[in-house]
């Protein structure tokens, strides 16, 4: 029997997960390739890994060289993570006719395209399904299983710690900071979460999801993002009231203009399906010409999610390097960029945006007033009810240009009603 | 340029938009997978369905003979749906060297094992992901995606008919009959409607995906099935007032006891996300112990969204081919039949009941000791609060040995006091 063999580099989490489901599952996951599946090397600079996921001296080494130099290697599994120096090291094991599986976004994101090319000219696979909401079967759902269909649009909840931060508000009532430290304390925020909560980790996956569903690449810098540190308890209430909920998503649309790739807090319809994605959990849904609407839900972090997506790859991998052919995401993907990002200035939505305003006869008026001489017509206004010296306007504008929508709230900060643009949201309600 | 050629058999709605996406996404279909697509003949035994898809003369036969006989042909596409004729030609398909794509659910949940046997004896690809939910990549998802995960439990709202009534009973408070009728009107449910209603279509759903995640063959006639006929207004009424929703759920679970397959009208949390999902629309929930709860959501039905799934298929059988490997449905599965389907009897869950009972003294106490003596035990009893002769009772159970409850309602639909035992439904509570 042909003898798959695996060479490891980095055993963090997502390592010690994947090292775990190799060894334990050894004999389910053989018969599944027909083949032997041997783990040869694991590489981690931090001797003290070894014993922690029992892995025999013979195999683990602290120089990732080991494993691009032992010629018995076939797949190399890299899970370090960070831009470099994982990216070298990937692009030395293409070149090296290694096939590459890993988790990587912030190298999917930034180099997808020559990683591709690279593993395209060396004959060899690239798998990275774990890069994006980790276990769910995401990235194969689109580029296999919908190959047969024009991808019009992309809609995900693609951070788990923003999910949470934002379910907490909207569920318990709490303001953004009291969430966040909540999510600190049950381990879903880092303690440094501007990663997260600034939008940051979203907009890398939704440069790889935009990539695989539109068929070029899309790089993270070519991504508008807006975080959610501004919004509000009482934004979570208008919103309600007006019959939305507030989630951060991860859009990808293909439009006349070209285009649209942005992360930012969005007001969706509170009976639409992803505004009952709560807590950490993650979902995209996937607007196709044939399939209609579809829609992938799973937990889309941690250790055990993501090793379940790189085992999957290793298995797709191993198949393809025993039949001798090349079935993995460098196969139908591109390897051309995009050069049709449309800027967030040109884009045409409704808005939902919240001030803080001297309760004075007249000043709705003038508020109103810049509004119609920046071309914005006003869907709905609305004036929380208590009489206090300061209070705030609420309106949700039709259809209206960014631009515009920027130029009328530069001019509105400026009048002297108004004491704060407290909010400026995105309103997806197509969706 | 190699050329993978194509042959279908049938051409009705899924066939149809199948040779459209082909015809007129070729292209775009070639460059996914580095070679000519050619469909080299089609065939359909009411030659008026030629000229409504445009098929060349050349290519169109009414004989599906022709298919097997032309030897250039490296795919066969069976869509002509039911069991026969269509198994044997697909037996023959395989047993000429050709590889086998299909949306056939039919043959799938009853002869899923002998056809893979038959593909892998032959060396030949088998491809069926239109046969469960159509577009949704689903059972692509499941045996590839979660392929590392030891998957324990599937909960799935996989027939959009049945699901299109529920969602009209509960959010329009139709009756059954009414909601019926909606649906036959809208296209949604066929002239006899007893195969969606009855449970059968979501029997051999459950009966595939159950093969694909358990790794042996379940079929159809090992499911258990219940339809929603019994189901009333007033049970999705006293269901909700309870914390619950009533879903039309196919249901696969390994248990210590056995593999428990099944169909039933089932309560379960109202917030749940398969609560959510209403309309004609399709979700499979499917728990792992790696990847966590994973749900695929999406159309289910419908000739474009067959016709999706069934491109994704054709794609990945033409890399197949091209690479001359391996990598179908067929690869990775068991032929092994299952012998361990428990029997519905000893199953253990909660269970709703709702009872027509006369209002007379005592008449509680008679129920509720005969629930006693059958060692049921109940979690809470609610009356109607109308003075009226005859009221409903509902009761909620704590788990429960099934046979047991049949046993207790049996003895209870002879008491004096009761008029009908007027439903009992399964509660998954913890799905």
């Amino acid at each position: 029997m042909r003898t798959i063999n695996i060479g490891m580099v980095g055993l963090g989490t997502v390592g010690g997960a994947t090292y775990s489901i190799l060894q334990g599952q050894k004999k389910r996951l053989e018969s599944r390739i027909g083949a032997g599946l041997e783990v040869r090397k694991v590489a981690d600079k931090r001797p003290e890994t070894r014993a922690k996921f029992d892995v025999p001296r013979t195999v683990f080494t602290t120089d990732a060289q080991d494993v691009l130099d032992d010629e018995r290697i076939d797949i190399v599994v890299e899970l370090i993570g960070g831009l470099e120096p994982a990216r070298s090291f990937m692009m030395k094991a293409l070149e090296s006719g290694k096939t590459v599986v890993t988790a990587n976004k912030e190298v999917l994101a930034r180099s997808g395209a020559e990683l591709v090319a690279l593993a395209r000219r060396n004959g060899v696979g690239l798998y990275f399904e774990a890069s994006v909401c980790a276990g769910v079967p995401l990235l194969r759902g689109i580029h296999q299983g919908l190959a047969g269909n024009n991808i019009s649009e992309i809609y995900g909840i693609v951070n788990g710690t923003t999910n949470y931060i934002l379910s907490k508000m909207s569920l318990e009532g709490m303001e953004f900071s009291e969430a966040l430290s909540k999510a600190t304390k049950m381990g879903y925020a880092e303690a440094d979460p501007s990663y997260d909560i600034d939008g940051l980790d979203a907009a890398h996956k939704i440069a790889i999801l935009a990539s695989i569903a539109f068929g070029k690449w899309v790089t993270v810098d070519m991504v508008f993002k807006e975080g959610i540190r501004h919004v509000a308890q009482r934004d979570i209430g208008y919103a309600r009231e007006l019959g939305y909920a507030i989630k951060l998503l991860a859009i990808g649309k293909k439009t006349a203009k070209g285009l649209e790739v942005r992360v930012h807090p969005t007001l969706i319809p509170k009976d639409h399906l992803l505004a009952s994605v709560i807590d950490i959990y993650n979902a995209v849904f996937v607007n196709t010409d044939c399939a209609g609407p579809t829609v992938f839900y799973g937990t889309g972090a941690g250790g055990p999610s993501a090793a379940s997506a790189v085992v999957a790859d290793i298995l797709d991998a191993s198949r393809s390097i025993l039949s001798n052919s090349r079935m993995g995401f460098e196969s139908g993907l591109g390897i051309e960029a995009t050069n049709d990002v449309v800027d967030i200035g040109s884009l045409v939505t409704k808005y939902y945006i919240r001030l803080r305003v001297i309760d004075r006869p007249g000043a709705l008026a003038s508020i109103a007033g810049v509004f119609g001489q920046e071309k914005i017509s006003l869907a709905s206004v609305r004036q929380t009810e208590e009489r206090k010296k300061v209070v705030d306007l609420v309106f949700m504008t039709h259809e209206a240009l960014e631009s515009n929508v920027r130029k009328a709230l530069a001019r509105i900060a400026d009048l002297e009603v108004v004491k704060e643009v407290s909010s400026c949201m995105r309103v997806e309600d197509r969706i």
